[in-house]
């Protein structure tokens, strides 16, 4: 099969090719050990005898002060603020974040089903709370437009339109009225409820250090996720920008309802409003665009949200859009701040599931963002602690009526790119937030909602952009694509919450499916240097004669033993039934030269010996000292046998099974592979392991897979120990019997 | 740390031990390789080029005959059937499980809850069916204990009591009559449709050769949910061994309320029932416990359960027990076969998950039987074809009122131990039904209820036994003990359908724990072997100076990369970012020294660099940008501050990553490696990969991880030989630096 020489010569001329003082070698000479040899060699080290209340101690060593710094990081970074270093770039920063905030916290609102006052508090208090609480330095908390669009999710399917007809005052046959005012409260208590609930969990997953959950959320799946959150926030915004009324849908294949009722009342478009907006959307395309093409020339990036707020206010205002149009417009936006609340705990049943969902979303849109800037400037986040700190957020602001914030990137790359420094940024952007609303939010009444949804879409313009992956995925991993089409969508069609609950559950499938349908191969070696490789690649891996490596990328547990054993079979092409059935036949013959009688009666006899025993699943116990019997008998046959038939069943007389890629090992594998090696045995091939780490030795003697025959003296550390023991012994073992 | 000479004259006292002609040695002489080298070394062989058309034909090769022969192995099996030999094992197996097939399918049918007769028909035709589509020789299809009981809680959802309550027909304040035969009639409609739609379940998981789905119900989850079926099955029976009459629960907690209903009744307790049922259990426990005592002795197993039938049904009829006693008998049997009918599909709509499961938990109660006899006596079964005559099985038969069948543990062993041979044996069985059907059914009229629960009991006392398993788990392994548990408690509690779901998931979710919350360790050289330990472990193994081995027992990918990038970054001691901050801290010292303004005014720029980029989820791209961006200021800064500071930051200038046990790897590991090297290159030390496998290599190459960078030159095939190029290597780059 392979050229030997060719292979070695080759080799020689590499190594020549090489500088001569860099010719290192690898070298090694020492006897062949197997497992039972090394650990008759090695010593293990006493255990560290630490115990539980010692390992207590040191875990709550850290003291009161530890927990406060690291509960309140501002108390860390305040006291050590280099203001003339830091202050005038904060200030400059803080101001351009909160001229973004603005506009987007109205927006967003609208996506949140709830009247846009309450996107301002939530521009305000979240994002002065996070100064204390957070660890990141460049996020910049707020509105963002995946959580807002949740959020509206839940609020219109908890107080839906059709909760709210009443009939008009002076009665019978005029149609119902929309009661707006009663809808939109309502609205807000969903969502303050909701934001309660994040807050709560997001505390507590905190506070149990359950940071981690967000890994969950793989790359590809929150790519597709949010490119799906993106079609559903611009399905939900048409109806704004063509000044269109039709009702908000929620829950499964809502997007498709939605279009479907923009199309069917696409006659009634306010031509004035499409105007308006589209107008807005080319400006803020164009501004989007300028401030991407030249962030290394302007100083601050051009603040196109604001100014198409002011101006479109402006314009609405001095043309009167809404009377002499029929222009939607904001409506009243109330001066000041509300007293604080509690919320409407009698809501929570129904939203238990939504909050979770959020909570996670949120978080990892957080931290994702977080760390990224966090090691682009050298310092790190803690994860728990911006968990703690996100859900301090939401809670302590929910009782303001606020509704769920994270961080968003648009406004975070802003604070960060305008030279924001530290949480200080975030408080004077908060602040500005906070002007608008006890001064001058009245100013914005007359703002049309359609300039309001030309800048929710041009935000997602990014989120569009994901498309891209797919292609990308498709080169580099079919599995990963697969993950991003099932999260886009499940996404899409059954809306966010269900559709990211499929995408993880999906993800974590193919974790499962990796593990359970492993390539595997028969090796070869490769002369001289001790490496294996698959024989049907490589051209230099020659097989041993008489001797099968075979090797699978995978550990062997519940779910895959049955495919290893018949891969195993099926690859090293040696099968204990055909080896068996040939030795029937063998044993036919010499009957029909004997004219014997002997195996029927014996084959009785055996069959005799089982009774009735106990009922159903108690078999596997009793199957296994079936077989053991049954191998016995083998055994005793087979040994009989040996006398007249000296010429072995198979070519092959060792099987040598590479374990060095399996981690770990369950009951139900260990069973299969000793059933595998009991089966071999019977028709005298040998079954040796190779490469197995010791963690997986310790679990196997747990397992209690070393008894009987099967021996530590069957496992060698490395495939060329193994195939060693296996070329030298295998005469000999021929000899004795 | 350790005594290398210690360590090698153990070795050699070890040698010598040996017999000097089994000295066989471990010798390898060669170059260190790296992958770049050993890619362009070994030649790729050529891919066999079979095209799509070349493998259908391939797969359709197999000829119509084949095709007919293994999905009626009847046609392989029966002409070649030794009369002789064979018919008389099977006669005498055949008529011992006919006996027993008898009483268990008046018993189970109780447990369908639907009449008698039912159990009857269901342990004829199936098993007659069978005979023709099995490719097992040994297992006794037929009525099956959990099976059973899961139909009857299907049975009883559908149908419950409260539906057929009728006001009697002389009106008024009498209290309602449940309309018994209504109800029946009914249930035997849902029993029936179920059944027909589990046999068509089977049928195409079958033709989709999935009968790999029964791996998933791993061997300690079936043993705890079969222990929890067997608690249902007692509770749901001990109101017939009391004679109490309440209703039959079914969903959550049903067994809860079972116990409830029933102890709240036990005043009505009708002594005369307990006291026949009693008998009859101590009855039945002793016969099965001489039956395995004598078992080698007995030449067929004493017919306990038909002897308490009839000699129950003897004494209820002479002893007028109905009438004089109030005891409930098993009533109205009529004799001979219904006509077939077609199923009520209209019941189909709430029964589609329940024969889902009940589809997959009968298959993998046969196919786990049917294997076990196959390996005992050297046939193989073919688990599509078990699936399909299952599934067909259940399918026709459904059209003559049965309801699902599966094989039996008890019935099996009867029918195996008796000396049954081939399918013959079953057909026999079901003769001996068929007989009692046509003839003599009546006969069994005055049998009492509890004589049945009695016989029901003392079959389930093996699955009893599984609890046993608890220990014997807790020993070997305690995610197998949680999975079983986990399965025995959801099943009670939730219900054997929702007890499966949750079982199979968490099971599925042991692995994906197993895959991410590896052991990492630090490995050292045990000296003159080649081979790596780790160093906590034992003595012997060194660590070489200045060089970490990282070791992690799993694949790389989404949900464990950042804990192994944190386990590297703990266990090796060596954290990018603390080595930084030293560097920060130097430079801080340089620049008091020099008074230098240099490197603030240096951030400004850098982050003027950044502009507002596009929204939201791009982001992963932005951030690798300017990751990528950073470090290459990062290394201009370690340059020009390497002229300053000589002294290394670590005194670690190599780390090798151990991917021997890796399998996988997905683009956010990759990405996340990828990181890690980045970060460690940016504080002076270089991190290599060993042990990588070819195909996790290739994987690489798909991901582009080899880019920029990263070469195949840092890819080392084994441990040692990435240790040797280190320590070779190290000195040189320090002093070309």
């Amino acid at each position: 099969m392979s050229s030997l020489p060719a292979s070695v010569m080759r080799q020689e001329e590499a190594a020549a090719q090489e500088d001569a003082d860099t010719q290192l070698m690898y070298k090694i000479e020492r006897p062949v050990y197997d497992e039972a040899f090394i650990q008759s060699q090695l010593l293990h080290r006493k255990e560290n005898s630490t115990t539980l209340r010692q390992r207590l101690a040191q875990r709550f060593r850290c003291s009161a002060k530890a927990a406060v710094l690291s509960f309140l990081p501002i108390l860390t970074w305040l006291p050590a603020y280099p203001v003339k270093q830091y202050l005038f770039s904060d200030v400059v920063s803080g101001l351009s974040t909160g001229v973004v905030q603005l506009p987007q916290g109205l927006a967003y609102a609208m996506l949140a089903a709830v009247p846009p006052v309450y996107g301002l508090y939530s521009s305000f208090y979240p994002v002065l709370l996070y100064t204390f609480f957070g660890t990141s330095r460049h996020i910049s908390i707020g509105t963002f437009a995946v959580i807002s669009l949740m959020i509206g999710g839940v609020a219109v399917r908890e107080a839906p339109d059709s909760m709210f007809f009443m009939l008009p005052a002076n009665g019978s046959n005029m149609s119902a009225i929309l009661d707006v005012e009663a809808r939109d409260a309502r609205r807000v208590q969903v969502a303050v409820m909701l934001t309660t609930m994040v807050g709560i969990i997001q505390i507590v997953l905190g506070l149990l250090r359950f940071g981690f959950v967000a890994i969950y959320l793989t790359e590809p799946l929150v790519r597709g996720f949010t490119t799906a959150a993106a079609v559903h926030v611009v399905v939900s915004q048409l109806k704004y920008l063509l000044g269109v009324k039709t009702q908000r849908f929620s829950g499964p294949l809502s997007a498709i309802y939605s279009v479907k009722a923009v199309l069917s009342d696409i006659t009634s478009t306010n031509i004035t409003t499409l105007i308006l907006g589209l107008v807005c959307l080319v400006f803020l395309y164009v501004i989007k665009d300028l401030n991407e093409r030249f962030k290394k020339k302007l100083p601050i990036p051009i603040p196109g949200e604001i100014i198409v707020v002011i101006v479109s206010t402006g314009v609405s205002f001095g043309l009167s859009l809404s009377d002499n149009y029929k222009v939607d417009v904001v409506g009243n936006i109330p001066t000041g701040l509300l007293p604080p609340s509690a919320p409407q705990f009698s809501l929570l049943p129904n939203l238990v599931t939504d909050s979770f969902t959020i909570a996670i979303v949120g978080f990892s849109m957080g931290i994702s963002l977080a760390k990224t800037f966090a090691l682009k400037h050298n310092y790190s986040v803690d994860g728990n602690q911006e968990l703690i700190a996100l859900g301090l957020c939401n809670f302590i602001s929910s009782f303001f009526q606020t509704f769920a914030i994270t961080c968003s990137m648009s406004r975070s790359l802003v604070q960060e790119s305008t030279g924001g420094k530290t949480q200080i940024a975030g408080l004077l952007a908060s602040l500005v937030v906070l002007l608008v609303v006890v001064a001058i939010g009245f100013v914005f009444q007359p703002l049309p909602q359609t300039a309001l949804a030309a800048i929710i879409m041009v935000n997602l313009l990014g989120m569009f952009k994901q498309f891209r992956d797919m292609p990308t995925l498709w080169r580099t991993s079919k599995i990963e694509l697969a993950i991003w089409l099932v999260a886009f969508i499940a996404s899409v069609l059954l809306g966010l919450d269900y559709g990211l609950l499929v995408a993880v559950t999906f993800a974590i499938l193919t974790v499962i499916y990796r593990t359970q349908s492993p390539k595997s191969a028969v090796l070869g070696y490769v002369p001289g240097t001790g490496l294996y490789c698959d024989v049907d690649e490589y051209e230099e891996a020659a097989e041993c004669e008489g001797i099968k490596i075979f090797h699978s990328n995978s550990s062997i547990y519940f779910a895959n033993s049955d495919l290893y054993v018949n891969a195993l079979k099926e690859k090293t092409g040696v099968n204990p039934e055909h080896l068996q059935a040939t030795r029937k036949a063998r044993r036919k013959q010499r009957e029909k030269a004997n004219g014997s009688q002997k195996s029927p009666l014996k084959i009785r006899v055996d069959d005799k010996k089982q009774g009735v025993t106990h009922e159903v699943l108690s078999y596997n116990h009793t199957a296994e000292e079936q077989r053991n019997g049954q191998l016995e008998d083998r055994h005793s046959e087979s040994d009989s046998e040996e006398v007249v038939f000296f010429e072995p069943l198979s070519p092959v007389h060792s099987i040598i099974l590479d374990w060095t890629p399996a981690t770990f090992i369950d009951s139900v594998g260990a069973k299969a592979i000793k059933q595998v090696i009991k089966e071999y045995a019977a028709v005298d091939v040998r079954v040796v392991i190779a490469g197995c780490s010791r963690g997986l030795l310790s679990e196997l003697d747990t397992l209690q897979f070393f008894s009987g025959f099967m021996t530590t003296e069957m496992m060698f550390p490395t495939v060329h120990d193994a195939v060693l023991h296996c070329q030298h012994s295998q005469p000999a073992r021929c000899q004795n019997q």
